[in-house]
Parts: C-alpha cells; sequence; structure tokens
C-alpha cells in the first residue's frame, strides 16, 4: 500500500458550485419581500426580484462527482416541486473554508 | 416629446444576477445543518456546504444600472458584516419572469 500516495489523494479538493431557483411561475415571497422594500426606499425603478440559493459544496475530489452532487441535488439541495437546480461549475481547491 | 421612443425605452429589460456569499470564517448554519442531513444520510464524502444567495433583480434599461444595484447591495441586499456580494452579470432580457 502506498501511503505516500493516499495521502495526496486524500488532500485533493473539489469545490462544486450549484444554483437552485425557484421555478417561474412559483411564488417567491422573499424577492417579492425584498422588492416591496426597495420601493418603500424610493427606488421605483425595480420590477421584480427573485431570490435563490447557492450551494458552494466542499468534497473530495473523485470521477462521479458530478454524479453524486446530482444525487444530493434530487434528493436534498432542491425542492423539485418548486425548485429547479443548475451545476454553475466543478474546480479543484487547495482547501476548504476557513471553519469556525 | 417622441412617445415612440418613450415606449421602446420602457420595454427595454436589463437583469442583473448577484451572488451574496456569506464571509469566510463566519458561522452558515443553513449549510452546516445540510452537510449534517447528507452525513446522516450515510453520504460521508462531504466536507463543508455554504449556501449563500443568488439574487436577480429585474429593471429597466439604464446606463447606471450597475451603480444602482451596488448601492441597493450596500444598504438592504446584503448585510457586510457577514456577507459579500459579486455583480455576477448584467444582460438585457426580453421578458421578467411570469408573475403568480
Amino acid at each position: 500500500m502506498d501511503m505516500t500516495q493516499n495521502s495526496e489523494a486524500s488532500r485533493s479538493l473539489t469545490k462544486v458550485t450549484v444554483l437552485v431557483r425557484i421555478r417561474e411561475g412559483i411564488l417567491d415571497p422573499q424577492g417579492q419581500a425584498v422588492c416591496q422594500a426597495l420601493h418603500d426606499m424610493g427606488e421605483n425603478d425595480v420590477f421584480t426580484i427573485r431570490i435563490g440559493k447557492i450551494i458552494e459544496i466542499f468534497l473530495p475530489s473523485s470521477e462521479d462527482t458530478e454524479e453524486k452532487v446530482r444525487l444530493w441535488c434530487d434528493r436534498i439541495l432542491a425542492n423539485p416541486l418548486v425548485e429547479n437546480y443548475e451545476i454553475q461549475g466543478i474546480e479543484p481547491v487547495r482547501q476548504q473554508p476557513m471553519s469556525v
């Protein structure tokens, strides 16, 4: 067993960025509230605001990263009834975000 | 007053996409909860999840669109203490999302 190679592999890290948007035609109360708040501030030249999520996932690099993330999206990250998702990018990264 | 031109201008529409992320080092309870949920499902090869917002703003096209949106971000769309924002794109669009 090549420990060096193993240890190298365990350090290899991927960031997947997923955008989750509320489906067209589905009410977005958060977006409406922000839009209304802008109007209340006198900013009337905004028509519509839609607010979704950007999900950044840090995981060990592997061949089936996209497949895994799609599974997670289908199961837990997005609600297919009211949201759709898009995998915006898959990129190698040096380190995870600093945790608190 | 040229009504034709005015009417043309009023139909010209821009979509601005803003990404709002929680600053590095700031706790992200939503991301932690989703990460824990994946672990609980037996998906252990995920290290960290960070969840931010994607904000899509539909407004009449104008010269100072970016300036306006940056003002709104500073004032209301992002909390500079714990979040930072990035204007991901400014693009002309044909129509707003269908409202409900």
